[in-house]
């Protein structure tokens, strides 16, 4: 294992320098229990959980594991509502309503994507996590440092060089590197033009270059050849989400796990018609007539609401034709496999602390 | 150096894993000459040029190199004449020749870009290359056979693990898994679908697993740590455009050296809007006016005819506003030194000759 690798571990309290990608909707406390046993960094998404959730899942990982965590949030600006893009919207969609049946003033409740804010810092602080991780930016200041001040070791995802240099200079830790091939949501904060998204071999390589902070590559890892390649371009650490997707301890639906094992899955695309916001999901029919990128979705996370309906739909006849189905470009890694196994069998070749004490983890 | 990569360097008779990408408009034989005389693979770009120059080409090298080369041709299929369509780019680009003071019919000779013929065929059989790449697809089989005949090595691009499979199939002796980071022409050949194209890290791992034949890496490698990298995800060796651009012996342009060594380097997309198929270059005024993907620009390579006049009226004054400043996503590899020293600097780690050889070439 590299040096970097070596520091990274020890500066997380790992074994192995796996990071398990937070997955907003596909998974909570029981991935992260699972990985974070087994010797790297399990991560558990807030994005869409209140304070009390949060809270409840943080007492579930501390009541199953002494290992290190990762709690993961957004910090998006929220938008203005803005009523006539929101009923341009659900015009387009319009159609599908009635395929459907649905009224198209039909709402279906779905949870909300709130940046960290106070009132979820007073939830997290009693646990005190000791890593935690931003997608979006960084929060304010006063907030960061309270943070920082339990000791956190906070991580946060850079999409260009700038972006980079601006989270180095603005107190992160270490950055975690999401090329181009990633899935979910692209983490780009002072950038809105996706043509500025760099592949994973020249963002890794690019921002290692650029910065002293330690640097996690994500995006189109899969197995241990990439998580090697990954160490080679300078990275002291990987992220990986695609391939914990079938796990048991992930809460994938039943659309989304047939879609990651269908020849569609070779067929990744960024698009906004899911949130508002460019991330990566496995072509279906909604991002094919009417997306990938599409100019009427209202801003993050004001898309979400009027698709809602069609996608618990379609989900009931069984149908992912209006789910995100999120997934990096590289699926082949992608089994139904306890994640404690999986987290073992791709740390196999980097353990800082000797192959026979992770068997045993 | 790795088992593949050892046998890569066997087969085609080089020390160094590296191949120089072939470049047309920005170099001819004498990068070519360098990149082969220092132990990797120079490529003489053939796309841009007629019979003649290319037998004349070819005895350059013949006369300078006793070193294995590449020549390289494009495979696409020519379109049939649309007036009605290049009537609609000419009208999408008539405010700029407005501004130059351009009569609006003006035409500026270009060269052709013709696919491999038989009368290409002819032109190079009597210098028997012992090694011939295709973008966008292979020749027809009579026209393979014939280039296999002579003994010569066959690579071929490939942008997705479709193609990759198919380039299998059809005779390719090597695989160039050409990476969304890579600069120029996308070598896309089934698709047209630019979502369907891989950042280099997913489509070099994904096409090492499917496939038997040995990978070539492009896409994003700018330094030693990216071959190394490239290397550990299973290729055999990698091939580097991007960082020749500056050296002595490509002809690239000053508009295009200059851009190449800004700050805007760091923002290249895929365009269509100077030949009508999707390639990397650094963004520019009229990418940013008119694509950078247009749906008005006509069919390859008709579209160039339309936009010649304006690069030549604008590069007349110094600008690069209306030229492709190709370039892949990393531009930090880029130096202005002889590109044998270069190629010796890059291939430093992996010599299958052993070091000393490598110096002393």
């Amino acid at each position: 294992m590299s040096a970097a690798a070596h520091a990274l571990c020890r500066a997380l309290g790992i074994s192995l320098p796996i990071i398990q990608a937070p997955m907003a909707g596909v998974q909570g406390s029981a991935l992260a229990i699972a990985v974070s046993g087994a010797g790297a960094l399990g991560s558990l998404p807030c994005a869409m959980l209140g304070p009390a959730a949060i809270a409840s899942e943080l007492q579930a990982i501390r009541g199953a594991t002494r290992q290190p965590y990762n709690v993961n949030f957004f910090c998006h600006a929220p938008p203005e509502a803005d009523d006539a893009r929101q009923a341009r919207w659900r015009e387009a969609l319009r159609p599908y309503y009635a395929e459907f049946g649905l009224d198209p003033d039909h709402a279906t409740p779905t949870p909300p994507r709130l940046p960290f804010d106070a009132e979820t810092l007073d939830a997290i602080a009693p646990f005190a996590p000791p890593v935690v991780s931003f997608h979006f930016g960084l929060p304010a200041p006063p907030l960061l440092q309270r943070v920082k001040a339990w000791g956190a070791t906070v991580l946060a995802s850079a999409t260009t060089l700038e972006e980079a240099l601006w989270l180095e200079r603005h107190g992160a830790d270490v950055i975690i590197a999401q090329g181009l091939e990633a899935g979910g949501h692209r983490g780009m904060f002072l950038e809105g033009d996706i043509t500025t998204q760099l592949g994973t071999f020249a963002l890794v390589r690019g921002i290692v270059r650029a910065v002293r902070t330690p640097v996690i590559a994500a995006g189109g890892i899969a197995d241990r050849a990439g998580i090697g390649a990954a160490l080679a371009l300078g990275a002291a650490g990987v992220q990986l989400g695609t391939v914990y997707l079938l796990c048991p301890e992930s809460t994938t639906s039943a659309v989304h796990r047939a879609a990651l094992q269908s020849p569609a899955a070779r067929h990744t695309a960024l698009t906004n018609v899911f949130t508002g916001r460019p991330a990566r999901a496995i072509v279906n029919r909604v991002m094919r007539e009417r997306g990938p990128m599409s100019t009427l979705a209202p801003a993050f996370p004001l898309a979400i609401g009027a698709i809602a309906p069609l996608r618990a739909a379609a989900e009931a006849r069984g149908s992912g034709d209006f789910s995100p189905l999120w997934a990096g470009q590289d699926t082949s890694g992608c089994r139904a496999v306890a994640a404690a196994e999986l987290t073992r069998e791709l740390g196999a070749d980097w353990d800082a602390t000797g192959a026979k004490t992770t068997r045993n983890a």
